[in-house]
């Protein structure tokens, strides 16, 4: 046990919002309400922005009912950021202007939620703070529905999109094959660089209802081959479902939805997006069907009426635990999640990783989970994914819609 | 009490599905299974066109337990069709056709479950089976998430696609404000006609969490007043968020959706669907700022996992009560709900409207129900929607996941 470290807290939500950051939020907030050596609980505005401008909610202000809504409240409630920050050898001035705030504030503990780029940003702050000799214990709280943290099982916010996933996959499907002519439905997932979330739809498939064809990034995608796939189910069946990550790319790296192509004049965004109607228009143009494309945008993120109960339990947990061991003395690290399974039953257990191994890095799908024609999941991506979207959530509501925090948000 | 009148049944599904066409698919078939006056339960594959084809499933081979799971298992699970009967006085051949199957099943009995046009085809062929002194009595079964089915209070789908889409909406507005920077967020959603389900979005927005402006096609849509509705709710907020009813149309009638303007060269799709993506290329190039086009697509109709408990009830009573009306002898009929309000209290009465009264007439919002400005609903609407969306489900699930009714669908 380390020496007691007495002073304030602030909290930070960044990158983009989950269905759960927010139950992370609550496991911090709440721990440091709790704890005697933590003074004062600042929540940050938008994240690191709002530690360099100043603008801290006072989170002892809020009534502790209200904040309990923060376990259900889809996004990120603090505001977030994408700021990236400097390296500290290179330019300080964001850093100075950090030190100068927790010095105001008299500030011992950072907490800051989110994925590889926050990561980072708690490392560099910790070693800056550390190279100035200010004693400040910096932890990471994980968060990405793209679940590619490294050293890390699963990341909180995967497991309740991969839910929403595969169960709008499971009534999509029904949907799709309900006339007798034919119909081909793509659907449009998130993740750019890792295809997690659009493994997932494989659920939806396993439990009988699902796409009959996946591709992901973590393979060069095929235009020729990803049509002869629907060729061949389209003349079998009648019906094709297919489910793609936004990220599939090419062989040379460039992303699919960035390609123009004859048939998808007019549709090549630089933005991704548009990739479920550019290949729609392409397999339309290609099989003369009926085709349908469906992006699940937003709504896979912020599903939280649909959360994996086991990911609202994970992501507080986190949290809390953030805080409890910061307090125990630990600096540096980002909390883990390990996976233990016992007969059968899953069990979580948190460990500690030191930021400096998890920053910026992306864990990918393994090869290995993927089928030899690079067109769908085994057993093995099932086997990983199942125990992570288990427990229903009972979320408060009003009149048969969704109760939300809503908090007082008062400046310091 | 009329003569009693014994024979099988035929029940078929007709137009597009929602969550809970199955669920009225139970009441019809079950009531029928427990009633001793109906000797055999058929049901047909992909609607009339299964009684065109002779494939009919004999529903008293399932399973009991099995066919309970039809009530929250959304799409259409005896399939669906969108087959357009001719008049049998200008061309019969259709109906001489599902005459020889009724004599072949000795159908007495025909239940049809659908909207405009199906009611239109159930009118018909009740109007045939009497000018050839064929017995036989012909009952509609409302369905159609659209709302604008004429002479009750609402249609069952409706309710629950309105909860999916409040619901939706009240997590999108979360995850749409969580950056600091500006963002406009364009919501389409199902609709061509009536506005009934654009509209439901505003029970985000009185519920605290919704979209600022909604547009439904009940108004002519002007651009330049949608680009300014949007300006100065962007000038002051930098956040804005828009639904969008797919029907949407200029004064001259033609669809936004179908209109190619120098800002939408490729967008400008024949088919509906493409709108969102359309209006946020338009306000992107008009403002700048960061926007991003969401369609609902079918999500909002096969959405079971969140249907209104109270739509599932009502669904199937109006199954059972088509089938226990029939019996007492009633035909030519479609079973309407009517809205009883005691003490604020909501009740369904559940009512009988001749065919002919009801086929293709389409039921719009009342233009008193939407604001001054044409962008937004009152508090009359709210009022209305509100009672249908109550009552939670809890769909039977499997590891986490929904699990659907699997029939075994033996042909008669």
């Amino acid at each position: 046990m380390s020496e007691k470290l007495i002073g304030s807290c602030i909290f930070g939500q960044s990158g983009g919002p989950t269905s759960v950051i927010n139950a992370s939020a609550y496991g911090v907030i709440r721990a440091a309400l709790d704890a005697e050596e933590i003074t004062k609980v600042y929540g940050a505005a938008h994240g690191i922005q709002g530690v360099l401008n100043d603008q801290l909610y006072v989170m002892d202000e809020e009534d502790p009912e209200e904040l309990r809504y923060l376990l259900h409240t889809p996004s990120s409630e603090l505001g977030s950021c994408r700021y990236k920050m400097a390296d500290p050898e290179k330019d300080d001035t964001d850093y100075k202007r950090i030190l100068e705030i927790f010095k105001k504030y008299n500030v011992r503990y950072f907490f800051y939620n989110g994925g590889n780029d926050s990561m980072d940003t708690c490392n560099k702050i910790s070693r800056y703070m550390a190279s100035v000799n200010y004693e400040c214990r910096v932890m990471g709280v994980p968060k990405t529905i793209d679940n590619d943290l490294f050293g890390t099982d699963h990341c909180p916010g995967f497991s309740s999109a991969a839910k929403y996933i595969a169960t709008s996959c499971m009534e999509i499907n029904k949907d799709a094959r309900v006339y007798d002519n034919g119909m081909i439905v793509i659907v449009e997932i998130m993740g750019r660089h890792a295809g997690w979330l659009a493994a997932s739809a494989a659920l939806a498939t396993a439990y009988g209802s699902g796409p009959d064809l996946i591709y992901l990034p973590e393979c060069d995608f095929d235009m020729d081959k990803f049509l002869a796939d629907v060729d061949a189910l389209y003349e079998k069946n009648g019906k094709v479902f297919v489910a793609v990550s936004e990220g599939i790319h090419y062989a040379d790296g460039s992303f699919v939805s960035e390609a123009k192509t004859s048939a998808t004049d007019g549709f090549g965004h630089a933005q991704l997006g548009g990739l479920a109607a550019m290949l729609a228009e392409v397999v339309k143009n290609h099989t003369g069907a009926k085709v349908r494309g469906i992006e699940l945008s937003l709504l896979q993120r912020c599903g939280a009426h649909l959360a994996s109960g086991r990911d609202v339990e994970e992501a507080c947990n986190a949290g809390k635990i953030a805080v409890e061991k910061a307090i125990a003395g630990s600096t540096g690290y980002m909390v883990a999640f390990e996976r233990e399974i016992n007969d059968g039953a899953y069990r979580c257990n948190y460990t500690l990783l030191p930021l400096s191994s998890v920053a910026n890095y992306e864990k990918k799908v393994p090869m290995e989970w993927i089928n030899a024609d690079q067109n769908g999941l085994n057993v093995d991506f099932i086997n990983y994914v199942l125990p992570l979207i288990q427990g229903e959530v009972d979320i408060p509501k009003v009149d048969g819609l969704p109760r939300y925090a809503k908090l007082k948000k008062v400046l310091a």
